[in-house]
């Protein structure tokens, strides 16, 4: 029997390309694991987990809500009255940081790891060619870790698996074509769901990669 | 103007005693935070937490809802399937160990503490005199402070505080009067919301440091 790996699928292309890492290179079978947090384009990103996750053939799915998060708010992403910065990438962290979003993310994959006794959790985290956000880096992915095996069951082991954590967006684009995701089934715009803004971090970083890697983005634009 | 410190009430004795030292031994602030996940005594803790976060004089409160942690199920506390035992504490990690529930809860209350600038987390774990769960322990603490720290902004500095981590029950029970915590607004029973039942393993280790510490519990049992 093949070993299970939760995925964290967020409907972007990072993390679809993340699980099919998960799927087609490390040969695992998929529980797909997706979160509502009240970001502003919640209901296009679980329509593109539902297509990933079913070109997956995923085990399982756990679509989570999360409210408490935009309770919480503090982020562009979430807070309505935080506009979402479309002037260009800045240096620093942005006001789209949700405060610990992949901490609370990573505890929540992992406690379903050990329920489901899964082997490994697949995030799809970049750190480099990201948007400096603190918590999709290697030195916290691996405190992460560390503690989650010290949290668990003696008997559970799990490892917090980020194949694309020093990519680029034009490697990420390139991997998605050689191993067949459809990246018209991911979205990437932190703003609008019909087109996409293109002008957002998250568009920028994304048309930026399809530009390097030579291919064409076929999303609606704005 | 004082520190402030983000206090995980569950409405149970620890925590309350937890909380009772951030804000009168340690001087801090209160932000007062709340889980409900749907565990069996969900609306008597609720009422518990609100009576000692009031008592507490807090300057804000979360109640968040948890909702997944119950989708995710796996233990006796959150799922109707599995009964709480009750027939005394046994060897090993019991069946109401929710799968990492402390690293949710504290990925959460670790958000909330870099949204609110605070500068400490208190959790009322107990790791000698509890019921062996593998998310209460110093090793564990230790290791998710150190993730917290790397996975947040580079300003932001967040303690993790255990002050009943080395306590028996007894003690925590006099501590408690002590610091003039109300332990009638407490409550601890795994499985019932009018009467405490007496025989879940909560109920049994509350009841025996009650006896140790020579002082009567107030609460109604059956």
């Amino acid at each position: 029997m093949k070993e299970k790996a939760v995925c964290i699928i967020s409907g972007g292309m990072d993390s679809a390309v993340s699980s099919y890492i998960a799927k087609v290179i490390d040969g695992y079978e998929i529980v797909a694991v997706h979160f509502n947090y009240g970001q502003k384009t919640e209901k296009k990103e679980l329509e593109c987990f539902r297509k990933i996750a079913k070109s997956l053939n995923s085990i399982k799915n756990y679509e989570l809500d999360l409210g408490f998060i935009s309770k919480i708010g503090g982020s562009a992403l979430v807070d309505s009255d935080i506009e979402v910065p479309t002037g260009g990438i800045e240096e620093g962290i942005p006001v789209t940081y949700v405060p610990f979003r992949n901490g609370v993310f990573l505890s929540i994959a992992s406690a379903i790891a050990e329920k489901e006794g899964a082997d490994a959790v697949y995030i799809g985290v970049v750190e480099e060619d990201s948007s400096g956000y603190p918590d999709c880096t290697k030195g916290f992915i691996s405190k992460f870790e560390d503690a989650v095996n010290e949290g668990t069951k003696p008997e559970t082991s799990i490892k917090i698996v980020t194949p694309l954590v020093d990519l680029k967006k034009e490697d990420i684009v390139k991997k998605a074509y050689e191993l067949g995701v459809n990246l018209e089934d991911t979205w990437s715009c932190y703003q609008s769901e019909i087109k996409a803004c293109g002008v957002c971090d998250s568009c920028r970083l994304r048309l930026n990669g399809f530009e390097k890697a030579s291919l064409i983005d076929k999303i609606p634009y704005q």
